[in-house]
């Protein structure tokens, strides 16, 4: 990627793509840095894609039947302590609530006052929680299975804070389910993963390997932890969705229990399934550019911006009239069952007009001056294409195309980013290979870096710490579409049955 | 009120009036007290009503501008100090964040570390962090207005709690406006009553009255606030959304300034206003009767409940086939712009199934059984009516009709909460009449009490203060509607321009 043409982004990602990330999510003015440590601001063109990223997902979670409910923000200190995994995993970096009450000191500034009995942790993960409530409903194996999903905020303090990848506070949602036999609540786990590929590939355009974690990768009291992982423009990889089947670990903790058809009393087998705010995050790093953000149309904040160009006082009204007048057609339009998103941009502040939707990531952006009105035509530019690229269309013909030049949006950034992914992936059975595959060649630039190295691995957690510390690559999945091989393992030469993915990882 | 039926919940409303409320809410299924002190778990039944009730609201919101954002839950403890009478009304009953850290002692419990250098405060309302980040996104006259709403949840510890009605962390939506002229900012706060107005009347069939506080009942830190106050069948009032007039208290306190079209350096005049799942708890205290709760139509979590009666083993498959055939039917039927929302319930229980979906509330009950089917008729019960008041209706004809049985049934609703009002809501001209009004004849039932007494109020704090020592009498409003009439103060006697709500509350 050469820099003949200045970018609206700098730097690009080839100069510094952690920086590009910063400058791009600036650019696209989709959220900000705030002034409580660790947290962001979730500005509205931010919120509004994360409006239909959930609205995609609860359709989906309903049609399963699963059901929103509501829990406590709160969890008392002791609730932490009854999973033993858990309390490793999660009772590190909490928020710790301890007093209730603020007063004034002598020089009028407040201070704490009140102190709890009891201090309460700001929600990291809900599993205590809610299966404390889930022990109370069920009794019977006819109030079995229970399938409930929570839209909610958790916080995990971080240090070291990234918008949208990393951040204290983040919104997420959760799926806790009960079940009354190992096998259904195994089904349900695949289930939820399934939905989450869905998501993330037929939605957000971004490619996804479904797979297992290993023993040191996967959630703290889980049995199984299943994951969807995408490959970033850096080739790192993100995890953007975890499906966990938490076998009966949680229901001896929380108690829940139920009477069978046998009349034997047995602890339920549980699930539980998160996405968040992250998907963002892999979002920008998935298909964005040096311009700015690319928005796949499924999900995109708005689907086309429209941009009277009016140049002289007497046009306006004309100008408008037809702007407006398209802008009601379009929004009459359904796109997947919703109307299409217009924006009317009538601002007159030149090209840096166009450039700000470029940045925002817009799909489509429509200039309609005097000169198109007359051939009754539109000039339209794509967010997929090359900014200078545009093209003048018919009216009538822009209107009726436009679910379909969104599709083709859709599936080309899907398409770009698999092309991508599979450019940077290889079979590596050499440990020398490997380690040159992972290892900077240019030592100022520590984030460039092969990919993903598909490749042998024994299963021993052994292997995998060694790797790790050496090349802080770690085994991001147990991958479903893998066949199995005979192979040796990459770290210590032992037999292995098949491959895994090995990446550096977000 | 008498007892001559046994109902389905114990106490009667007549009976316990606070004790009903409890347990309606109990057996409705809709939440339940969490171990979280004064938190509430909401279960999938009264978090559908709340979806409804958001979804609702968010699309009036849209409609006048307003696009979602959402702000840290956490809010340093010097940003509560920015504005003197914000101070005195929210930094007291806060949840303080004081570590960042959880460790083992050596018994294995965990402690709080990682002490912060400044206390957080889980936000109680958040015009003072939404104001920090106006401060940023406001340059000039050109950025305005910015119209911003957040859904959030809120923490107000509280000693004494009620489900819905007052809870330590509650949901909730707060809208935060920031305008270049103090009578767009009022034009704003009126434009915001009214969408509430609209929410509570036609959605949830609550007829409200609408007006300003005085200065004793008003947001802390407002120049004006503007509410909707309903009666509730205890004859108290209930604040069910309010929206206030900030004037440039908060925009001083956070530096919310513009570049005026005339180069001059102004701060903004801004708006706050909100609404949060009270108004489950009035929705309830307006409409459920001693059989349970009623959910008016608009916003009920679900609409319509069918219930197969399958007395033979042969007739299971046929009675099935006729019930499914109809959900779908039915589902397919738009009610204001979404499909109205089926429950089958199969279960094989006796008459217990048809009481829980009548504690529940859902506004229609229809049995199918054999004899049914041959006369292709179905078997109606209306929530609205009472529960032995049932009649065959023709499939068609049912299906046919759905929605303006629905309509009537919200219609119903509304028209007998607003008899119930007019029918206490007295015009009090004498002091002694005022006092016994407000004066519970029978000891052991305090809650029991005339009404809304509209009467003179001189606007004198000093009077507004003596009559709430004396009676827990406040002034609700002072209403929009009301026509100016010269008349003495109800306490003092001094001259007074208008009546105003007298009223105990929630």
């Amino acid at each position: 990627m050469g820099k003949q043409a200045k970018t609206a982004i700098e730097p690009t990602r080839e100069e510094n793509y952690p920086e590009w990330y910063q400058e791009v999510i600036k650019a696209s003015d989709m959220a900000e840095i705030s002034p409580v440590r660790g947290c962001m601001v979730i500005k509205p063109w931010g919120y509004a894609l994360w409006e239909n990223i959930m609205r995609s997902l609860d359709d989906m979670f309903k049609t399963t039947g699963v059901k929103n409910a509501y829990f406590p923000l709160f969890i008392p200190i002791n609730f932490l302590e009854k999973e033993a995994a858990h309390v490793e995993g999660f009772a590190k970096e909490c928020a710790v609530v301890t007093h209730h009450r603020l007063e004034q000191d002598e020089n009028g500034r407040l201070i704490p006052a009140g102190k709890l009995t009891e201090p309460l942790i700001v929600r990291p993960t809900s599993e205590t929680i809610i299966g404390d409530s889930f022990s109370k409903w069920v009794k019977s194996y006819r109030d079995l299975p229970i399938l409930i999903n929570q839209w909610a905020n958790v916080v995990r303090w971080e240090m070291r804070t990234r918008i949208f990848l990393r951040t204290s506070e983040f919104l997420w949602q959760e799926g806790h389910t009960v079940h009354a036999t190992r096998e259904e609540a195994i089904d349900r786990t695949q289930m939820m993963l399934e939905v989450y590929r869905k998501m993330a590939e037929e939605y957000l355009a971004i490619p996804v390997i479904t797979g297992e974690k290993s023993e040191a990768e996967k959630f703290p009291g889980a049995e199984t932890t299943t994951c969807i992982e995408a490959m970033m423009q850096d080739r790192k990889a993100l995890q953007a969705g975890t499906s966990h089947f938490l076998g009966q670990n949680f229901a001896r903790a929380s108690e829940i229990k139920f009477q069978s058809d046998k009349e034997a009393e047995e602890y339920g087998w549980t699930t539980s399934w998160g996405s968040s705010t992250r998907l963002i995050g892999g979002l920008i790093m998935t298909h964005s550019d040096d311009n700015g953000v690319i928005l796949p149309p499924r999900v995109a904040s708005s689907h086309v911006v429209l941009m009277p160009i009016i140049r002289k006082d007497k046009d306006k009204q004309m100008v408008m009239d037809y702007t407006d007048e398209l802008a009601a057609r379009l929004r009459n339009i359904s796109y997947y069952g919703y109307p299409i998103r217009v924006e009317v941009d009538a601002r007159d502040i030149g090209g840096a007009r166009n450039w700000e939707w470029i940045k925002k990531g817009i799909p489509l952006r429509v200039e309609i001056g005097p000169k198109d009105i007359a051939s009754d035509s539109v000039f339209v530019g794509r967010r997929d294409k090359d900014p200078k690229d545009k093209s003048a269309m018919g009216k009538d013909a822009f209107a009726d195309d436009i679910c379909r030049i969104l599709d083709e949006i859709q599936n080309t950034l899907f398409q770009r980013a698999l092309d991508y992914r599979k450019a940077h992936t290889r079979n590596i059975d050499d440990k020398e290979a490997f380690d040159h595959f992972f290892t900077p060649e240019n030592k100022e630039r520590p984030e460039i870096h092969g990919g993903f190295a598909m490749s042998h691995w024994c299963g021993d957690g052994a292997c995998e710490k060694k790797i790790k510390e050496r090349l802080n690559v770690t085994v991001r999945c147990i991958p479903y579409d893998q066949e199995n091989e005979d192979g040796k393992c990459i770290e210590c030469g032992k037999p292995s049955g098949k491959r895994v993915v090995f990446a550096k990882a977000y």
